[in-house]
């Protein structure tokens, strides 16, 4: 299970191929706020999300035999890019399964980093066992993208980055709002907060109507989305808490913020005006939280992520549009 | 005279005040460029460009006296936010003077981080005289955007800091291009790698028709623009080389680049879709060299700062619109 050691042997991994990234802030962003603002720009990460950081730490701790043979991931999005780009850096194979109705961009953008590319029909194949016939026939490991503690060890990295700024700021208690699919960042960022920040507690951030992990959190037991589609933050949209995930945000976490659509536009219009980084609506839901949930926050400082920046240019002049 | 000791010790006073920006690069922009690029995001400096640096470098170098009566500055644009942020820190005031008819945002911007923002009628007054005589009235001290010692060595910890990821890289020979209007920022940098990193060399980006500093290193004297309207890279036009630029320049810089307007909307595309980060027009112009005047760039590796970030979002709109 993922502990600080397994963070902090990640982070040693990571050093030199991770990109160590600076902490954010605006005056403008704090007088919305009432408080000071950090924001930490995994948008900014290799491959534009912090996935790459989960992806380069499992890749790396794999057992060279295993690891020469590949890896394969499921994922239409950061994951896949992340885990191309980990394996093309350590000279394996990858194979990305994506339904065949992914936009043509990240199917390309995913190619470019080295992977092969699997696309199925949504309606008519079972992905699962598309993946487990290509794993067994060529002895492919299995990337999951967020219930994997190597995973868990490899974002909790971007925690120990918060934790040693907050230090050198001298602030001492602040809640850390996390974007939150199925946890894996959150839970990282919780325990690497435990060690090295105790002050500091993770929270996660999720859009209206796929709000599972901050349900979970209240009723202490797993819930599920009702539904999978329909927010525009589809980056951090997930059935439900990870196995491995919500025990720790169980642990560790206050309690989840809940934000919308609109929130997330308005967000990342300030992230382009205020800070010059581009965020997806997903990479924004905690920028969101901490710029209009300001009643559900505590203290005079806020750390708020933004998990990505992989976001069409449709939906980001829609942003601009209304909110610039 | 600027040199590499006021540079350091220019960096020395920035220390935890300027934000040390980090280098990013993709694999797509190394394949259109066909070496690899390195990218030193300004934009992502306090108040969104590099003049931060410069601003704070000459305010805090101030003997205390004079500081304490306060700053004046010309500026409709980047230099104005960087004094204005830079006097508010050191808790002194600061007078900026703008044309009247200055964009309702920059002037609001201005005002917000602390500065006295007087207006100006371009047609029928005299910005100098109200300068002078508010300068005379208040013992306020000029801060030249550009043709000034201290503002130099501000802008030359780019240098240092380029420099010092260049060696931890092992990148020894590079072409580093600037995006230049005065040539501070330029001047800077060449003064920085000339101590810190001798084999990388600085070369002037300019837009096309404003190109005075490309031309006046090929005729060896300062030679001027014909006209000061008409780019959309309004950032880094300006009248002529600096008196206290061009001599360093013309000892250090390798040839100048020109680019289009065109170019630099492509290039503020790429930068968004492909690193996550905003840039302006004129602050593009470097990046936009490095991806499509890659014949005039020697070696391998090219370095190219992103000077600001601070553009309309109907002109972004425009870059996404067209090239993304």
């Amino acid at each position: 299970m993922t502990d600080i050691t397994m963070i902090r042997s990640a982070a040693a991994r990571l050093r030199g191929h991770a990109r160590r990234t600076p902490l954010l802030s605006s005056p403008f962003l704090d007088e919305i706020a009432g408080r000071r603002v950090f924001v930490k720009p995994e948008c900014l990460q290799h491959t534009g999300s912090f996935k790459y950081r989960g992806a380069r730490s499992a890749v790396s701790a794999l057992d060279p035999d295993a690891r020469a043979r590949g890896v394969i991931a499921f994922s239409s999005g950061n994951h896949a890019q992340g885990v191309a780009l980990a394996a093309r850096e350590h000279g394996v194979p990858s194979v990305i399964i994506m339904p065949s109705d992914s936009p043509r961009m990240k199917i390309d953008n995913t190619r470019a980093l080295g992977a092969e590319v699997v696309l199925y029909d949504r309606d008519t194949e079972d992905r699962d066992a598309i993946g487990a016939r290509l794993a067994g026939e060529r002895g492919l490991t299995l990337i999951k993208p967020y219930d994997e503690p190597q995973v868990i060890a490899g974002q909790g990295t971007t925690g120990l980055e918060i934790a040693e700024d907050a230090n050198a700021l001298g602030v001492t208690q602040a809640d850390v709002l996390a974007c939150c699919g199925g946890g894996g960042l959150t839970s990282g960022i919780a325990l690497a907060l435990e060690a090295d920040a105790p002050g500091l507690r993770a929270r996660p951030c999720e859009p209206q109507g796929f709000d599972d992990v901050t349900r979970s959190l209240v009723s202490g037991k797993i819930e599920r989305n009702a539904r999978l589609s329909g927010s525009l933050c589809d980056a951090i949209v997930t059935p439900q808490p990870g196995d491995i995930t919500f025990p720790i945000m169980t642990r560790l976490c206050g309690p989840g913020l809940v934000v919308s659509d609109d929130e997330c536009l308005h967000a990342m219009a300030l992230a382009w005006s205020r800070l010059k980084v581009v965020a997806e609506p997903g990479g924004a839901a905690a920028l969101a939280a901490a710029l209009f949930h300001v009643d559900q926050i505590e203290g005079d400082a806020v750390f708020a992520t933004i998990s990505g920046g992989n976001v069409d240019a449709g939906v980001f002049q829609t942003a601009l549009t209304r909110f610039a």
